[in-house]
């Protein structure tokens, strides 16, 4: 069995952005050699997501607006119980439990076994600032 | 290390249909001959799921009613960002983000390692054409 | 390849309650002699989860608040299609699905290779009763 580490680094130019991330993760897939396995892409942050779906814009504009529906910024210390240690992103840490974590993808053949719209995405809700996405891909 | 790797087609008859596949799934892992490992099944599509509840025909309807109310169906040009490419499915992109789009299992002495009441589900949102969902087991 | 099973026994005391795991599975972790592969933790029961996130008490009361928002509590035999059963849990089948059933965690140089905050939790909804949590480690 092989395995193989890398970590990107991504620091966005908004607070909430979706970055495709899918090219990134294939270099990392062929620099490793490894041909049949399961490779990990998850967020090494708790206010940030690594997703699959579709590349095409107004969708990622439909995510950012649904999610602010469904757990909604509140830029005061009383918004959310979080607010009270003094930082006031409980609603990102709401936002990437939505989005997810960390996607798990097929190895086949050397390349990312996917289907026809899989992309990999990373989704930010607390930006600006320097943030680490791990790579880890274990098999032949 | 042995790998296996199978894809099953799907078709719904309806537009939104959960189907319970861990039948499929075990006969996948049996004909792989791998008795300790790791399995990943995903939808390779972006409008389904994949995820593991309980099989009751109550709580699939309740699956339903909760994404319309959290990601309801807009059919018109203008309901989400996304319908301006012509496509009207921005829904089902939100509510297979809900359901999630994989499982990851545990393989202990060749069987599906579950708890009492564990079932494998495809979720369809965007339903009525070929769709196909990935199998992948690694280990030994 | 090696692999290694364990399983954690969990009694909440309230019917809701997020527990830090994080030291459990590093204490598995370290049992099982594996330096470089794949951890999965996954619930074994199908209205509690496994996910990772901050250890902060005030976001622990935010997450519950939150649940109960998205996927509320109705303790009638007509509050969801699931009551019809005689059960009137549908709430934490639902609650369960949005912080979902399991992470898988990189291994690298024999420990969790997390980012600065990430921990382990097991967020029960349905509880105070005997429940089980799997981990599953395959390396090297």
């Amino acid at each position: 069995m092989k395995s193989y580490t890398k970590y990107l680094n991504i620091k966005t130019k908004e607070e909430k952005e979706i970055l495709n991330i899918t090219y990134d993760v294939e270099k990392v897939l062929h620099e490793s050699g490894i041909k049949e396995g399961l490779l990990l892409v998850n967020s090494m942050h708790i206010t940030s997501s690594v997703f699959i779906n579709d590349e095409e814009n107004g969708l990622k504009k439909d995510f950012l607006e649904w999610l602010e529906k469904l757990a909604p910024e509140k830029s005061t210390y009383d918004g959310y119980y979080h607010h009270r240690t003094g930082e006031i992103n409980a609603d990102a840490h709401l936002k990437r439990t939505i989005m997810g974590r960390e996607v798990v993808v097929a190895i086949t053949k050397g390349s990312l076994d996917f289907g026809p719209w899989e992309q990999i995405f990373y989704g930010e809700f607390d930006g600006r600032r320097d943030k680490k996405v791990l790579i880890k891909i274990i098999g032949e």
